[in-house]
């Protein structure tokens, strides 16, 4: 079902309207006046209302309804659904408050299943409404409707919605669709992510998130990334009560973790604070694309120069290196004094002519993809003229108008009206030069990123080949999954050609021995479900001498550190002499998003520096190598200082078949491998330890 | 010689004195119209200026002239700076460029010359001036003087001061004295900073940094911050061509390291950009200390508490959970729907008497010690009465006066008035919850900035002690120190007491053979001055069967790296079997701050990282502690997994010692030893291989 009866309705019908100023059916019929098409306010108390005639039901009104806006209490919201239902209207928007947000789920679940029954799509309830500035409509009780324009936003509060359409007006950022999504009890994210897909009104899609429940939100955030920037602000990083773990993948797989991956994985441009989201909207609803990191910087202030080439380094763009021709005219327009290089330094004394030549000089300079221009009010300048001859010449120079053009005049009394003039002319002015430097940065991370395919091949093939493996075998894994302990998850391992080192379970002093005979250097480890931290209890002994000996000692120890431990065996397997770097494999079952996967340097560093990249399953080989890539610590497995280049391309097929696994058993909670040995570039490698949660 | 004359003067000259618009000389003139003392301007062409007689040379003064401002061409300023010596003048501001800043260092070291002479103090050349607002003494040519207050601030950048003082309005941030630094030909920030102390006109200071050239910096900065804030930006953090460098300590001690160490060990808050410097002043002229980091946020916009909470977790502050009895007085003001908590939402129609009673109960809140107000425009949000009745309470409940009491009213056309309305009224108002958050933070900061000792008696017995050692043994130390390889490094090392292996330098295979039996196990290292990272050019032999064989080995790699390589022998050397951690420890001659200490963790992962720490000389013992705890990988030095805490004792008397080292012997430019085996707690450590640049 489209949601074209809820953007794009002829008639609105209020259920709930009021007289009474201050509430919020009277400031929803308020808010529609303007509204092009035909509005029915809906309450039994009234014959008429402001003017208009007021039914007692939607079922009295004789039209068509398009969409239902209902503010009623709580307790009548399903019987006035039903009668949206009967009256056949498509699309209802529930501003009530008071359902699953206050526990109330069970009247929450009955307008579920009303809408269900009808075919009704539902925004909200608890929600501030939504409007189309295209048509006019202004379905929330909100004060503020902003000015028409290309950015459309889907908001999980309405006080923050109400905050950037507050700020709107000031940096001239218009707006198509405002969604206050509310407790989403049918219309998800992932809806109007696609709904926006096809929406000509709509460039820029902004969304708060405090958090998803929806599925589909990945696969169509990804679609949508292809052709229109999406960026999002996501609250609620703090983990309250971050319970104990079995496993460091659930240590270390924390819930802003797996949002991260997913909006990488999506291609969202992630703000990290509110003041970051609107200075992101401010770029991307006025400025072209930037084609490279390399910018021009033109100052009036040497130090404010010098503050935004920092800038630079920190956000990774580049001072570009001006042409030669460009020098030489620069040349012309400078006063004998100033020194030609990036930042431009204009000196002091400024006057607006030397802003707009500089800046049209450095617009037709081809080794310049952006312009930040910066002032500082001084004795000498005059801030409103330059802004003037900016706009000039950014309406009259085809270069300059072709590339991002930003400024920002850093003062307060002499400037605060001077960034409104620019603003509301299409040059977005910053509060501090690095703001600018960092706002550009993001227009260029927004140009590198990747159109992520939805389907790999190569991941595929490994799903077929798991499969038939599975159903071969299926007794046999479903027995290996029962409590697995580290030797059946290896076996389990060991079956989906994941390659473990040769190795048996022990019963006893004989048998282990025997082991021992046959693989040569070997390892012996205790096997139990109570001990998860084999080492810290004595429970690895590395290439015994008696083997026999070894095994009573790693049962003592395992006694010593509970008398009621379940030992299961000792696993003897073969020691792994190879050139190699220990690096840590996970995954884990995400309510929401699923399997998700994990890779990190091993050893004690992955816990005390935290240094590990997460992806969302399925993840193509392509994310995979970027997951590697993105660890602070990948320049070890490239090899540094005349060490090895370990083989990199055997930690993607682990991280792919690891998924893999996850996606065909369903019952696997978190697989750990750690460590996992990564031997030289071409040697392969093999997992050192595994455990997996059911 | 006292800096009384600058900043109290009771009349002042002006040198180059102008009566054309525009010109400095007029601008400076002009500026001192409502000065309380006497001006006398000074320039041979006119006989009056501005209604005031003006004279042709300060000599023409009949009275005494405390402080010469002097914006004349810069090859007269020796002149008239001569006449200013002979006039008995002992302040003077050269505001005049064309200095050493454009390379003219000649000129600027006559007017040093002439400064000297006649025991003048001189603030620039080369800057905007300098302002004192409680004598309204506005001595540059800037056309915005700030309100009265209790910032002083020196800037070495006029337009940034520029920015600052166009912004001070608005935020209501008032100056004392306004210094433009310029050049830095006589008086120095330390210098400054040492005034500071005194002027009881002065309690907070602000810095703007480009680069120090004021050995005294630390020891004046260090003094300061015991008695008032001191908050710098230091712009300048990108290194541009960074060289090839010989030693990891080089490599890692960037500038900006430096500085960082620098501000830390003097108690300076560091602002890392524009914008924070202005939100920490904001902060902190209006604010009294906070005692803890527990906060309560109240907050119409649930949506904005939680941002703000996540800020809190991001940036070490704490939720304070509120009092019983302020919960049950908070029950008795809030909406039954209203969920106790912090942040406290207040919900969306919060009136102002809801927000004034909440900052009262929290104002009166044992466990809480600040408080973040939070607002967002909603339909029924009056900004303007919030913003009244929270000035109010300010003023009328000691317990709200008496803590940090800030605002967030996060919009745009609603709310950018009553923001003004905040901060004119000492309520600071910031842009988002989150940067409210962390000006909190930043205060928390400050108030637990430990008073850094500059005299350490065990330094000092160290020292002592290693100078007798060196005087003892001049001749013998100075031979080590002639092209010290890691042989004579280590010896070196011996001497001062720093544990090193039991080592011997072998010239041929038979010594080798020799001293490989006296060792028992043991390592052989290659020891050349072309060859600095010995694995790469298998330069090391661990453990060899056949000494003669290895000692052979080991020549010929190095010859095979190099054929033209000098060999100084084979260093023989007992192998280390302890259970140990690698660490790197480092010095470093530091041209402006003498030597600086460097510590981190060893092995490959300090160059991946970059997880190293620094100090500046002379360090404390608990300053030493300090650096070690700011290591990322200090939790490994502690201990995780089982394992055993390391000798971090033995690490802090090895950067004391090697602090001591860099002292008293001025040859040594670097020290690095790496890696630094670092034992057992309790059990110390020793050196493993030690680099020392002369």
């Amino acid at each position: 079902m489209s949601l074209k009866n809820i953007f794009y309705p002829n008639s609105v019908a209020v259920i709930g309207a009021s007289k009474t100023k201050g509430k919020v059916g009277y400031s929803i019929i308020r808010n529609l006046k303007n509204f092009k098409g035909n509005v029915y306010p809906v309450n039994p108390k009234y014959k008429n209302l402001l003017g208009m005639k007021c039914y007692s039901s939607v079922l009295d009104v004789e039209d068509e309804i398009d969409l239902a806006v209902i503010a009623v209490p709580n307790i009548i919201v399903p019987k006035v659904l039903e009668e949206c239902g009967e009256k056949n209207i498509r699309g209802a928007v529930i501003i009530t408050a008071g359902f699953s947000e206050v526990g109330n789920y069970e009247l929450e679940n009955k307008i579920r299943e009303i809408a269900k029954n009808y075919g009704i799509r539902i925004i909200g309830p608890n929600c501030l409404g939504i409007m189309n500035t295209h048509l006019d409509l202004n379905a929330t009780f909100a004060s503020i409707f902003p000015p028409k324009g290309k950015v459309s936003i889907v908001s999980q509060s309405g006080a923050i919605l109400d905050a950037i359409l507050d700020i709107a007006p000031l940096l001239n950022i218009g707006f198509s669709k405002v969604v206050s999504i509310g407790n989403k009890v049918d219309i998800q994210e992932s809806d109007l992510l696609e709904y926006f897909i096809k929406d000509d009104d709509t460039e820029i899609v902004v969304l708060y998130i405090e958090g998803l429940k929806d599925k589909k939100f990945l696969k169509s955030a990804k679609k949508l990334s292809r052709k229109k920037p999406i960026i999002a602000l996501k609250s609620g990083k703090t983990e309250i009560g971050k319970k104990a773990v079995k496993s460091h993948t659930g240590a270390l797989a924390g819930e802003d973790s797996i949002y991260e991956a997913v909006f990488k994985e999506a291609g969202i441009i992630r703000a990290y604070t509110f003041e970051e989201l609107v200075d992101l909207i401010h770029i991307f609803s006025t400025q072209p694309i930037i084609k490279s990191n390399k910018i021009a910087i033109i100052t009036n202030a040497g130090g404010f120069g010098v503050l935004a080439a920092d800038a630079c380094v920190e956000h990774g763009m580049k001072l570009a290196n001006f042409d030669k021709s460009t020098i030489s005219k620069l040349k012309d327009v400078l006063p004998p004094t100033a020194n030609i290089s990036n930042p431009l330094d204009i000196i002091g004394d400024a006057p607006p002519e030397r802003y707009e030549k500089c800046t049209e000089l450095l617009g037709k300079d081809k080794n310049t993809d952006g312009i930040l221009v910066v002032l500082t009010p001084q004795e000498m300048t005059k801030p409103i003229d330059v802004a003037r001859s900016l706009v000039k010449i950014k309406n009259n120079c085809r270069e300059v108008k072709n590339k991002p053009l930003i400024t920002s005049f850093v003062g307060g009394v002499s400037v605060k009206d001077v960034k409104g003039y620019l603003r509301r002319r299409g040059i977005p002015s910053y509060l501090t030069p690095e703001n600018g430097v960092k706002a550009l940065s993001r227009l260029y991370n927004y140009s590198l990123m990747k159109v992520r395919k939805d389907y790999d091949e190569e991941l595929e093939k490994i799903k077929e080949k798991f499969l038939k493996i599975r159903d071969k075998n299926r007794d046999y894994i479903d027995n290996l999954l029962k409590s697995p302990n580290e030797y059946k998850a290896k076996k389990l391992l060991d079956f989906y050609e994941l390659p473990v080192p040769e190795c048996y379970l022990a019963k006893n002093e004989n048998e282990a021995l025997e082991f021992c005979k046959k693989l040569g250097k070997c390892v012996m480890k205790i096997v139990s479900p109570e001990i998860i931290h084999k080492t810290e209890v004595g429970g690895v002994i590395i290439n015994p001498d008696n083997p026999k000996k070894a095994y009573n000692t790693l049962v003592n120890n395992a006694k010593k550190h509970d008398p009621n431990v379940r030992i299961e065996g000792v696993l003897v397997e073969k020691f792994i002499d190879e050139e190699k770097i220990e690096v840590i494999v996970g995954a884990k079952r995400d309510k929401i998003f699923g399997p998700v996967l994990m890779v990190g340097l091993g050893g004690i560093f992955v816990e005390v520096l935290d240094d590990v990249s997460f992806g969302v399953y399925p993840i193509t080989r392509e994310f995979a190598v970027d997951m590697i890539k993105d660890l602070k610590s990948y320049k070890i497995l490239e090899g540094v200082r005349g060490r090895k280049r370990k083989d990199i391309n055997f930690l993607v097929e682990c991280l792919m078949k690891i998924g893999v696994i996850m996606d065909i058993h369903e019952e696997i909670k978190e697989i750990d491998l750690n460590p996992v040995f990564v031997f030289n570039d071409g040697n392969g490698g093999c997992i050192g330890d595994a455990r997996i949660i059911i």
